[in-house]
């Protein structure tokens, strides 16, 4: 499942509320609801529209807030996030939103996405004398705010917004507005809704229900939207814009109760794995899903197939970072602390288990072999997206091919692997019809398939280089 | 469903091991996975043969032993503790598994369940000089151990065992032994593994998938098993015995992983869901379960009664103890921090929404109405257990049933309370067969069944007269 | 030092209040000066006339509240603790007031001193049946009360009182009444002041000024002192007494603003260091003390001699409990985190070196070495006690005569071992004199001076035995 | 005294080592000893000659490095900052070190002073485009290096350094040196000593007593110092350069044990003191001094007058951060956590109180009512440094003329606004004879005065506009 490479995405999210008297409140629950998008760490900045004052920290929110913070975040606009660590960016300084004080005004950034010219940004600003504090690409912004200088913030921003490539979803705030923008592929969710006068901006739906608000429309690709005192206003820094949104928002990340483009993901998995049951269809005793993100699919399959859904697979819900992980010895002996089969629904079965994706192959393996500890007569493994064979470079930190063990081995090699009786993947075609064509007119219905077809909507920029030599070193049997 | 009352129960999981170098270890990740039977408090004992060192503390498990203290509990026998606390007893007294020092050795004691006659016997004994260090029910049991005198510790402990009545399951560890008892109607579950030569007693056999252990036998009502270097010993301290089985263990509080007196706890409900389906059918769009402990059950409605199964209600996992609760202004504009109908699912939908049980009806009444304002056309709800209208003396914290709404309303009132369409409950034979009559010989196949027909299978001692006088309050309408 | 001991005493800090809006609040400030008696723990517990609130811990008090703990102590009388940890015993069970909830009362209990007699009386107690939650002295008291049975808690109290043996002040709480009771020889300091209305009790004087209270009177030995809301009752459990003020609270442990038995003990201490200038001057060019405790001595010695008085050796004022302690390397390399030697002021010079008392001598070693490396051409060390020979059983806690370097070397070989050009100690005499007899009439003025000559003013009970094989084994040499 | 205004000053502590195998270990120690420079924050960074480490935090040192986290700074070049917090500026993100990453490399920087021109640099920088991530002034040097752009580290490091305006100790650290600059006018001490083959800087010299270290000399005023693998060269930035050491460094900042240019802090205090008594003898019983800093003027006023040297004030060692202060209610009762005054000692006697200086009355006010409480016949004030009149704006932050009491009303009258008997300040000519002119070819012997006399050895540049205006305002008995 792609939860198996710590450190695997850049994936974040961000929340903003402007024009409401419990403005950080709101977005702390706005947040809370967007926690499984980042755990790492958590900010909000709120503005009483003299003064922005901010508290971020390491940590899940409840830890960062939990001492009463929250009670200096005064004033009726406010953004926040929370941020899922990529390698080596366990660091405090990384942690969002950002606050720059300049002489004149201040300025609060979130981000969720990644840049995919950042480098290239950073080597010309440091040349020109910038300084850096911290290694998030979400600095470059601020820098190439500053640095265009038309006297007009918004302008400003706008240039700013041309130079940078890749996937972006921006939350700014300043004292007299809240501003949101969303790259030209719209790469990343983005949505806006609505409490009474107040509007607020969240990365999924689902924290509309959250926070009380209804739900009024999708940010756009290429759009600027900037919400002040006098309401919401729809602006664009780009008209070349093309929808490519990540399918593995549908696939892995998202709440099931958010919808994407107007479809719910839920629904979107079941479909998935109603269509998996159709293509991949195998004769067995019960159905079962790796929890959380494999349910749906999962419950998609036994009920096409006419297979009993089951609770094969537990997850203990009090994992939790401060767990002490079991000695080396302990774990020789099969002590495991996230996961369990349940031995009483699968002992003798033929068990047909359900799982979003394959990365790295070490997670499935691991639980097939639960499976067959606690019984398992058989395990047909089957899988709810395609084979995971190309990097992602728009916000899912998968950037080498070495890492996708369907990049270098075939379906059957997988299978053996992972010690299944049989795997089988949902086709691409399967996949784009299952979810539904959001936009049906553009490529794969406005979705981006690049980690499975390699067919990115972009160019690499920054890499380009790394990953072409990739492909090169595979071909050649590397 | 039944986490609605704070404080509802006195559940609570123990754990413990006998003769593995990694004993202290061991016992954390055994109470890791029963921590869903107590949150408020934490502890461990272990003994290296000589002495006996502990540590407890308020809190999650992981947060208790987050410093290191694991270090500090050498040896090869340990027992271990979690803890739900009950109204007014959140105190790090409480905390378990006491450890007290004698001039001549040391005893650590855990327990689950609730005497029914402790305030007698605590009287009794304070008369005779006795003090009591905690307001817990389990030191009255080290307290008749020390007055007995015979001279032999386990006369000692068979003579107080005789003494103390209701729901008990203990573990005990001293210096040499570590011994398990439970009552002689086996309110309380406990079973026997073993890991190699090892010994371990949990609450759960879910513990034993999580240590690596293989399931031995249950301990039975009347039972005191005595584990020591010389292996494990069955004595009991009665024969008067009576099979008592909580049925809400199944119902409710165990995991679904876990089989109790050999019967599967996740097929067990969704038995019970199928029977509820052939005894409520309801025509309707989608069935949704109240997460995490109504998700089996309605899997087996959705599976009987051929209408899909659907994720209509989510429940946040990053709901933590330290999370700052909406102020009154944001709870009245509907924010909501647990649980969230899925709009994209229940929308213009008929869902028959299914729940373990109704306690008091504020949490049903919330629910239904979450479900209606994303959009429900019909909520029918459907409760998998009879009508919960007797308190529970044994170790469920219902003792008073004018909290119980099925005590005080008939079910078309509770319908209108709740706002649904529709309630209907599983009838007690229903839930009799659906669990599957473990002791099919014994009243109620050795299930106890109280909590819906006031059947109690012990005297009520202590709680006799309150009961009684509830009792009539009602009958005149009170 | 006296210091120089981990672990060294039994002295703590007690401090209570009655009829005081603020109990809790004032008893905080009251512990917050006494908290030189102990630094390991600390507790409250405060009474609203109903019920008795506690709350204590491990650590600093101002840890200990740090979080508004103080906020749940409400009501109008008051005790707290502050502890400091024998070997063995830092444990949170240990730390005080304890707090024992009957069927019908509740007591709260804190203690200052050492019993000599626990050890036998706890084996009794236990014999009986009584259970032991702590490894303190403490709770023999409350068993001894409980078991009294006059059905007159005043009288069960006097009953126990007689029982215990040794050194102790006691505070009590109850709903309804403030209690202190002084052991025969009135070992332990405590005395009574007044703010208003309110009474307050405190084991030093020094917390009458911290909490604006005037000074009343001394707490007197085999009184009992019984304050409610009738006011102040004097009242005794025994008319069998002697003075022997431990001779240490004016040497070492107390704070130099607080009075004993209407003596200063910074005065006090001074006057030693005049007398020792008198008995024994060297002629030197700087006279220092070794902070903090020592430096009223070397002011008198100063003054008396003529030589000038510097701050030749510096303490650190931020060392505290959570330092890092250097590592092997560092520590050979001289990195010292508490104490230095001023360069400045010792280089070149003939130093006198003043300390209040030299235990084991290792400290005492390590200061004269400091002031070698600073340049100090000469280092005479002056102590402004007589020689430590003797175990102290009152409270504190050296009660082996091994550790006692001046029970087992001349003053002339503990001068070589600690490397000082000369050492003279303050003789008997001189320091009764310096102290000022407050009980003139009374063998040495009323005070204790066993440590220094064995002659204890009480039978020694659990002690004897193995305090007369040390002194035997010693005469052999050992 | 001087510690009477929180967030007094700017002052600060820094240290470094190079060449040490425990090179983070040693600067933690080094930082101990400076802790009483700054107590709002602290950090390190470490380089073990490829990247650089750091961790920094609010708090004292002990508690940022409590859970290990000296054990990531690897290497063997550290430098570290102990911080105090100005007013407005209690944030992590002022916290020292600053660790800018570039992209070919990396730079730590700290620093203890007071640009006076920082804001017009700021507002520079920011217009050219550069983005400030904090308030400190710090930050301002790291964009001056990299705007210069000579290509070559130390020639850019100087270029920026010729830019700052004000008092400053500079240290930096990069992965191959590090480098220590004091301002032209050595307004901060800054000392450079020896470990075998390592070299440390320290802002004083107790901190070479606390690792171990011998002193080698001094920073002056302008140099450059690089420490790199081939040992310790020392370079200048300018040679327009004049001494004007901080005389508050000797008065109130240094510990006693250090030297600054050669003269000990306690020797210099207590020479002062004693001219003190020569200029300003009153016939009295006792000398006080206000703990810890007026203490070496009292033993040397004392001693010079001939009247006794008492304890009169007491200071808790036990005050911290965390502890809760007063309710007002309380306040008005007299209750107080710091400070007692010593009823044993002056009860009925007049009282010669010394102090360092007097900031705005109130804290002086508060001392002398706390010894006419505790009984105190006459208390006279004496003052051992003359009337601070001038703000400074080299590192002390007093930088308006409103807070001083003496620059707005004379001695007699500022001797009846804090209720003294007589009060008299030391002389100018007085102080510098008693520091004893370090450098006497130069204005004051090489010391700063401008707090006394408002002669100011800089232009004030961002502070010349506000200086004038408020020395216009006094004149015109603003």
């Amino acid at each position: 499942m792609l939860a198996e490479i710590k450190g695997l995405n850049e994936e974040c999210g961000i929340f903003g509320v402007w024009n409401h008297s419990q403005a950080a409140e709101i977005t702390y629950y706005g947040l809370h609801s967007l926690q499984h998008r980042g755990q790492e760490g958590a900010g909000i900045v709120a503005t009483d529209g003299k003064v922005l004052h901010g508290h971020r920290n390491l940590g899940l929110l409840a830890d960062v807030f939990k001492h009463g913070e929250l009670e200096g975040l005064k004033g009726t606009g406010a953004i926040g996030h929370v941020r899922y660590a990529t390698a080596g960016g366990k660091s405090l300084g990384n942690v969002q939103p950002f606050l720059f004080h300049f002489s004149d005004s201040s300025l609060a950034l979130a981000h969720n996405g990644n840049l995919i010219n950042a480098k290239t940004l950073r080597k010309e600003l440091e040349e020109e004398g910038a300084i850096f504090q911290t290694s998030s690409d979400t600095e470059v912004l601020a820098h190439l705010i500053k640095r265009s200088r038309t006297g007009d913030f918004l302008k400003d921003l706008k240039v700013a917004l041309n130079k940078v490539k890749g996937g972006f979803a921006y939350m700014l705030l300043t004292e007299n507005a809240m501003i949101a923008a969303l790259d030209p592929n719209g790469f990343r969710p983005l949505s806006i809704g609505r409490i009474g006068d107040s509007y607020v901006v969240a990365s999924e739906t689902c924290a509309f229900e959250t926070v009380g608000a209804e739900f009024v429309r999708d940010v756009e690709p290429g759009e600027l939207i900037v919400i002040d005192d006098d309401g919401l206003h729809i602006d664009s820094f780009t008209k070349d814009i093309k929808h490519s949104i990540c399918s593995m928002e549908y696939i892995y990340f998202a709440r099931p109760d958010s919808n994407i483009a107007g479809i719910n993901v839920h629904s979107a998995r079941k479909r998935s794995g109603k269509q998996l049951a159709r293509e991949a269809f195998v004769d067995a005793d019960v159905v079962t899903g790796v929890p959380d993100s494999s349910i749906s699919a999962a419950i998609g399959y036994a009920e096409e197939s006419g297979i009993p859904y089951e609770l094969g697979l537990i997850k203990n819900r009090y994992v939790a970072r401060t767990f002490i992980q079991p000695s080396q010895e302990l774990r020789e002996q099969g002590v495991r602390m996230k996961l369990s089969a349940v031995r009483g629904v699968v002992e003798g079965k033929r068990v047909v288990m359900i799982d979003d994706s394959i990365v790295r192959g070490t997670t499935s393996k691991r639980i097939v072999n639960l499976l067959r500890e606690a019984g398992a007569a058989e395990v047909h493994v089957r899988i709810a997206s395609p084979p995971l064979a190309f990097p992602c470079f728009y916000g899912i930190d998968i950037q080498t091919r070495n890492e996708l063990i369907a990049a270098n081995y075939s379906v059957d090699e997988i299978c053996k692997i992972i010690g299944a009786d049989s795997l089988r993947y949902l086709s691409e075609d399967g996949l784009v019809e299952a979810i539904g064509k959001p936009y049906p007119d553009e490529p794969y219905g406005g979705l981006c398939m690049a980690y499975f077809n390699g067919d990115y909507p972009t160019d690499l920029y920054d890499y380009e280089a790394e990953y072409l030599a990739s492909l090169a070193a595979q071909k050649n049997g590397i």
